[in-house]
Protein backbone atom coordinates (compact mmCIF):
# COMPACT_ATOMS: atom_id res chain seq x y z
CA UNK A 1 0.00 0.00 0.00
CA UNK A 2 2.84 2.36 1.03
CA UNK A 3 5.67 2.32 -2.37
CA UNK A 4 8.18 4.21 -3.92
CA UNK A 5 6.98 6.97 -5.93
CA UNK A 6 7.86 6.55 -9.73
CA UNK A 7 8.22 8.81 -12.39
CA UNK A 8 4.71 7.36 -13.71
CA UNK A 9 3.55 8.47 -10.33
CA UNK A 10 3.74 12.32 -10.92
CA UNK A 11 0.93 13.17 -12.72
CA UNK A 12 -1.37 11.50 -9.77
CA UNK A 13 0.87 13.06 -7.31
CA UNK A 14 0.45 16.49 -8.61
CA UNK A 15 -3.67 16.91 -7.59
CA UNK A 16 -2.46 16.03 -3.97
CA UNK A 17 0.13 19.16 -4.30
CA UNK A 18 -1.96 21.49 -6.24
CA UNK A 19 -4.74 21.16 -3.51
CA UNK A 20 -2.45 21.94 -0.51
CA UNK A 21 -0.05 24.12 -1.69
CA UNK A 22 -3.49 26.41 -4.05
CA UNK A 23 -4.88 27.03 -0.29
CA UNK A 24 -2.05 27.92 1.10
CA UNK A 25 -2.74 27.46 4.84
CA UNK A 26 -0.02 24.65 5.73
CA UNK A 27 3.14 24.64 3.35
CA UNK A 28 5.53 27.19 3.31
CA UNK A 29 5.04 27.36 -0.75
CA UNK A 30 4.09 30.07 -3.29
CA UNK A 31 0.06 29.19 -3.71
CA UNK A 32 1.27 29.73 -7.20
CA UNK A 33 4.01 27.26 -7.95
CA UNK A 34 3.87 25.56 -11.07
CA UNK A 35 3.32 21.95 -11.39
CA UNK A 36 7.39 21.20 -12.53
CA UNK A 37 8.62 23.33 -9.18
CA UNK A 38 6.12 21.05 -7.11
CA UNK A 39 7.13 18.23 -8.46
CA UNK A 40 10.99 19.40 -7.84
CA UNK A 41 10.14 20.39 -4.19
CA UNK A 42 8.59 17.10 -3.46
CA UNK A 43 10.14 13.95 -5.17
CA UNK A 44 13.29 16.22 -5.65
CA UNK A 45 14.32 15.21 -2.08
CA UNK A 46 16.30 11.64 -1.34
CA UNK A 47 12.97 9.24 -1.19
CA UNK A 48 9.33 10.23 -2.32
CA UNK A 49 6.45 7.50 -1.64
CA UNK A 50 3.17 7.06 -2.13
CA UNK A 51 0.10 5.47 -0.46
CA UNK A 52 -2.19 3.44 -3.19
CA UNK A 53 -5.78 1.87 -2.58
CA UNK A 54 -8.28 1.14 -5.74
CA UNK A 55 -8.96 4.58 -5.74
CA UNK A 56 -5.78 5.21 -6.41
CA UNK A 57 -2.92 7.65 -4.73
CA UNK A 58 -4.17 8.69 -1.62
CA UNK A 59 -1.11 10.04 0.02
CA UNK A 60 2.40 10.66 -0.45
CA UNK A 61 5.15 11.70 1.69
CA UNK A 62 8.83 12.59 0.95
CA UNK A 63 12.56 12.40 2.73
CA UNK A 64 15.09 15.09 2.30
CA UNK A 65 17.96 16.06 3.76
CA UNK A 66 17.60 18.80 6.25
CA UNK A 67 20.76 20.38 6.30
CA UNK A 68 24.11 19.82 4.28
CA UNK A 69 27.29 19.25 5.73
CA UNK A 70 27.69 18.78 9.66
CA UNK A 71 23.50 19.15 9.62
CA UNK A 72 23.25 16.39 6.85
CA UNK A 73 22.68 13.04 9.70
CA UNK A 74 18.83 14.92 10.21
CA UNK A 75 16.06 14.48 7.62
CA UNK A 76 13.25 16.17 6.96
CA UNK A 77 9.66 14.96 5.73
CA UNK A 78 6.56 16.66 4.54
CA UNK A 79 3.01 14.70 4.32
CA UNK A 80 0.00 14.98 2.70
CA UNK A 81 -3.42 13.13 2.14
CA UNK A 82 -6.04 13.15 -0.63
CA UNK A 83 -8.93 15.10 0.78
CA UNK A 84 -11.10 11.64 0.00
CA UNK A 85 -8.75 9.89 2.46
CA UNK A 86 -8.33 12.20 5.47
CA UNK A 87 -9.56 11.15 8.81
CA UNK A 88 -8.43 7.37 8.43
CA UNK A 89 -4.98 7.41 10.13
CA UNK A 90 -3.19 7.80 6.78
CA UNK A 91 -0.89 10.79 8.02
CA UNK A 92 0.34 8.79 10.87
CA UNK A 93 0.81 5.38 9.03
CA UNK A 94 2.66 7.69 6.70
CA UNK A 95 5.14 9.45 9.14
CA UNK A 96 6.33 5.52 10.99
CA UNK A 97 6.92 4.62 7.24
CA UNK A 98 9.24 7.15 6.97
CA UNK A 99 10.63 6.76 9.97
CA UNK A 100 11.37 3.61 9.15
CA UNK A 101 12.86 4.72 6.00
CA UNK A 102 15.21 7.33 7.29
CA UNK A 103 16.41 4.97 9.87
CA UNK A 104 16.99 2.57 6.56
CA UNK A 105 18.81 5.35 5.23
CA UNK A 106 21.07 5.81 8.19
CA UNK A 107 19.38 9.36 9.48
CA UNK A 108 19.84 9.85 13.19
CA UNK A 109 16.77 12.03 13.92
CA UNK A 110 13.87 13.80 11.82
CA UNK A 111 13.20 17.00 11.87
CA UNK A 112 9.85 19.58 11.06
CA UNK A 113 11.04 22.98 10.18
CA UNK A 114 7.90 24.81 9.68
CA UNK A 115 5.03 23.12 11.49
CA UNK A 116 1.83 26.03 12.00
CA UNK A 117 0.39 26.36 15.26
CA UNK A 118 -2.54 26.47 13.76
CA UNK A 119 -2.46 23.28 11.95
CA UNK A 120 -2.92 21.86 15.25
CA UNK A 121 -4.17 18.57 14.31
CA UNK A 122 -1.07 17.85 12.87
CA UNK A 123 0.46 19.31 16.32
CA UNK A 124 -1.35 16.46 17.83
CA UNK A 125 -0.35 13.95 15.78
CA UNK A 126 3.32 14.80 15.61
CA UNK A 127 3.29 15.10 20.01
CA UNK A 128 1.82 11.63 19.72
CA UNK A 129 4.20 9.75 17.26
CA UNK A 130 7.12 11.00 19.43
CA UNK A 131 8.16 14.41 18.31
CA UNK A 132 9.10 17.15 20.62
CA UNK A 133 8.72 20.66 19.80
CA UNK A 134 12.08 22.32 19.80
CA UNK A 135 11.18 25.71 18.50
CA UNK A 136 8.32 28.43 18.19
CA UNK A 137 8.99 30.87 15.46
CA UNK A 138 6.80 33.82 16.45
CA UNK A 139 4.09 34.80 13.83
CA UNK A 140 5.96 32.69 11.33
CA UNK A 141 3.50 33.03 8.30
CA UNK A 142 0.33 34.86 7.07
CA UNK A 143 -2.00 32.74 7.28
CA UNK A 144 -4.90 33.56 4.79
CA UNK A 145 -7.76 33.08 7.42
CA UNK A 146 -6.16 34.16 10.65
CA UNK A 147 -2.85 36.39 10.21
CA UNK A 148 0.14 35.89 11.56
CA UNK A 149 0.22 32.67 13.61
CA UNK A 150 3.49 31.25 14.83
CA UNK A 151 5.34 28.07 13.52
CA UNK A 152 7.09 25.04 15.41
CA UNK A 153 10.31 23.36 14.81
CA UNK A 154 9.67 19.47 15.50
CA UNK A 155 12.26 16.61 16.04
CA UNK A 156 12.34 13.25 16.99
CA UNK A 157 15.51 10.80 17.24
CA UNK A 158 15.55 7.55 15.47
CA UNK A 159 18.24 6.69 17.64
CA UNK A 160 18.52 5.48 20.89
CA UNK B 1 32.90 50.25 2.76
CA UNK B 2 29.62 47.90 2.37
CA UNK B 3 28.11 48.01 -0.87
CA UNK B 4 26.37 45.44 -3.29
CA UNK B 5 28.52 43.05 -4.50
CA UNK B 6 28.84 43.01 -8.05
CA UNK B 7 29.40 40.33 -10.62
CA UNK B 8 33.29 41.14 -10.49
CA UNK B 9 33.76 40.40 -7.21
CA UNK B 10 32.90 36.42 -7.00
CA UNK B 11 36.35 35.71 -7.51
CA UNK B 12 37.08 37.76 -4.16
CA UNK B 13 34.50 36.58 -2.28
CA UNK B 14 35.27 32.89 -2.89
CA UNK B 15 38.47 32.76 -1.05
CA UNK B 16 36.46 33.91 2.02
CA UNK B 17 33.75 31.26 1.54
CA UNK B 18 36.26 28.50 0.49
CA UNK B 19 37.87 29.22 4.19
CA UNK B 20 34.67 28.95 6.30
CA UNK B 21 33.21 25.77 4.28
CA UNK B 22 36.34 23.90 3.80
CA UNK B 23 36.73 24.05 7.98
CA UNK B 24 32.86 22.85 8.60
CA UNK B 25 32.64 24.18 11.47
CA UNK B 26 30.07 26.69 11.74
CA UNK B 27 27.98 26.40 8.39
CA UNK B 28 25.53 23.52 7.05
CA UNK B 29 27.61 23.10 4.18
CA UNK B 30 29.02 20.59 2.20
CA UNK B 31 32.92 20.84 2.83
CA UNK B 32 33.74 20.01 -0.71
CA UNK B 33 31.19 22.92 -1.78
CA UNK B 34 32.67 23.79 -5.83
CA UNK B 35 33.49 27.57 -6.22
CA UNK B 36 30.39 27.55 -8.61
CA UNK B 37 27.70 26.33 -5.87
CA UNK B 38 29.25 27.98 -3.39
CA UNK B 39 28.92 30.73 -4.83
CA UNK B 40 25.42 30.14 -5.81
CA UNK B 41 24.65 29.37 -2.27
CA UNK B 42 26.16 32.70 -1.06
CA UNK B 43 25.21 35.22 -3.86
CA UNK B 44 21.84 33.82 -5.34
CA UNK B 45 19.60 35.45 -2.75
CA UNK B 46 17.99 38.37 -2.71
CA UNK B 47 20.91 40.85 -1.88
CA UNK B 48 24.46 39.98 -1.41
CA UNK B 49 26.93 42.69 0.00
CA UNK B 50 30.78 42.83 0.43
CA UNK B 51 32.74 45.02 2.65
CA UNK B 52 35.72 46.54 1.27
CA UNK B 53 39.25 48.53 2.19
CA UNK B 54 42.42 49.42 1.08
CA UNK B 55 43.72 45.19 1.44
CA UNK B 56 40.02 44.49 -1.05
CA UNK B 57 36.98 42.32 0.40
CA UNK B 58 37.15 41.95 3.88
CA UNK B 59 33.44 40.84 4.58
CA UNK B 60 30.44 39.79 3.11
CA UNK B 61 26.98 38.18 3.88
CA UNK B 62 23.91 37.69 1.84
CA UNK B 63 20.05 38.08 2.57
CA UNK B 64 17.26 35.71 1.51
CA UNK B 65 13.94 35.01 2.09
CA UNK B 66 13.69 32.32 4.43
CA UNK B 67 10.31 30.77 3.70
CA UNK B 68 8.39 30.81 0.65
CA UNK B 69 4.81 31.58 0.60
CA UNK B 70 2.93 32.71 3.92
CA UNK B 71 6.95 32.87 5.52
CA UNK B 72 8.55 34.55 2.85
CA UNK B 73 7.96 38.10 5.50
CA UNK B 74 10.99 36.68 7.16
CA UNK B 75 14.91 36.95 6.22
CA UNK B 76 17.44 35.01 6.29
CA UNK B 77 21.26 36.05 6.52
CA UNK B 78 24.92 34.97 6.35
CA UNK B 79 28.17 36.73 7.17
CA UNK B 80 31.66 35.61 7.11
CA UNK B 81 34.83 38.21 7.75
CA UNK B 82 37.87 37.56 6.47
CA UNK B 83 40.51 35.98 8.99
CA UNK B 84 42.54 39.33 8.57
CA UNK B 85 39.82 41.20 9.24
CA UNK B 86 38.37 39.66 12.50
CA UNK B 87 37.87 41.07 15.76
CA UNK B 88 36.97 44.39 14.60
CA UNK B 89 33.74 44.65 15.07
CA UNK B 90 32.52 43.75 11.43
CA UNK B 91 30.04 41.26 12.20
CA UNK B 92 28.31 43.25 13.85
CA UNK B 93 28.63 45.98 11.17
CA UNK B 94 27.32 43.92 8.47
CA UNK B 95 24.42 42.95 10.78
CA UNK B 96 23.22 45.84 11.61
CA UNK B 97 23.48 46.86 8.03
CA UNK B 98 21.98 43.87 7.05
CA UNK B 99 19.09 44.95 9.39
CA UNK B 100 18.45 47.95 7.43
CA UNK B 101 18.71 46.71 3.94
CA UNK B 102 16.00 44.13 5.07
CA UNK B 103 13.53 46.50 6.11
CA UNK B 104 14.77 48.66 3.09
CA UNK B 105 13.32 45.39 1.52
CA UNK B 106 10.00 45.11 3.44
CA UNK B 107 11.07 42.45 5.79
CA UNK B 108 9.16 42.06 8.94
CA UNK B 109 11.52 39.94 10.74
CA UNK B 110 14.92 38.43 10.45
CA UNK B 111 15.98 35.24 11.24
CA UNK B 112 19.18 32.45 11.81
CA UNK B 113 18.26 28.84 11.35
CA UNK B 114 21.06 27.07 12.53
CA UNK B 115 23.37 28.82 14.87
CA UNK B 116 25.88 26.40 16.34
CA UNK B 117 26.12 26.41 20.45
CA UNK B 118 30.15 25.74 19.74
CA UNK B 119 29.72 29.30 18.08
CA UNK B 120 29.84 31.04 20.97
CA UNK B 121 31.70 34.33 19.72
CA UNK B 122 28.54 34.43 17.14
CA UNK B 123 25.52 33.50 19.71
CA UNK B 124 26.63 36.51 21.90
CA UNK B 125 26.76 38.66 19.18
CA UNK B 126 23.30 37.85 18.11
CA UNK B 127 21.74 38.53 21.53
CA UNK B 128 23.32 41.37 21.83
CA UNK B 129 22.32 42.88 18.89
CA UNK B 130 18.72 42.07 19.61
CA UNK B 131 18.06 38.38 18.83
CA UNK B 132 16.15 35.95 20.68
CA UNK B 133 17.17 31.92 20.65
CA UNK B 134 13.39 30.71 20.19
CA UNK B 135 14.55 27.32 19.01
CA UNK B 136 17.66 24.62 19.64
CA UNK B 137 17.77 21.61 17.78
CA UNK B 138 19.40 19.08 20.12
CA UNK B 139 22.83 17.15 18.25
CA UNK B 140 22.47 19.09 15.34
CA UNK B 141 25.64 19.35 13.93
CA UNK B 142 28.41 17.20 13.51
CA UNK B 143 31.50 19.60 14.70
CA UNK B 144 34.85 17.76 12.99
CA UNK B 145 36.60 18.39 16.58
CA UNK B 146 33.87 18.78 19.07
CA UNK B 147 31.25 16.14 18.19
CA UNK B 148 27.49 16.88 18.12
CA UNK B 149 26.92 20.75 19.04
CA UNK B 150 22.99 21.98 19.18
CA UNK B 151 21.68 24.36 16.31
CA UNK B 152 20.11 27.78 17.42
CA UNK B 153 16.93 28.87 15.79
CA UNK B 154 17.16 32.79 16.37
CA UNK B 155 15.18 35.51 15.19
CA UNK B 156 14.70 39.38 15.58
CA UNK B 157 11.94 41.37 14.57
CA UNK B 158 12.71 44.40 12.38
CA UNK B 159 9.55 46.33 12.58
CA UNK B 160 7.68 47.32 16.02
Amino acid sequence: MIRKAEAADFDAIWPLLHDVFRAGDTYAVDPAISKEDALRYWTGGVACYVVEDARGIIGTYYIKTNQAGGGAHICNCGYIVAPAARGQGLAAKMCVHSQNAARALGYLAMQFNFVLASNTGAVQLWHRLGFTTVGTIPDAFAHPAQGFVDAYVMHKRLSD
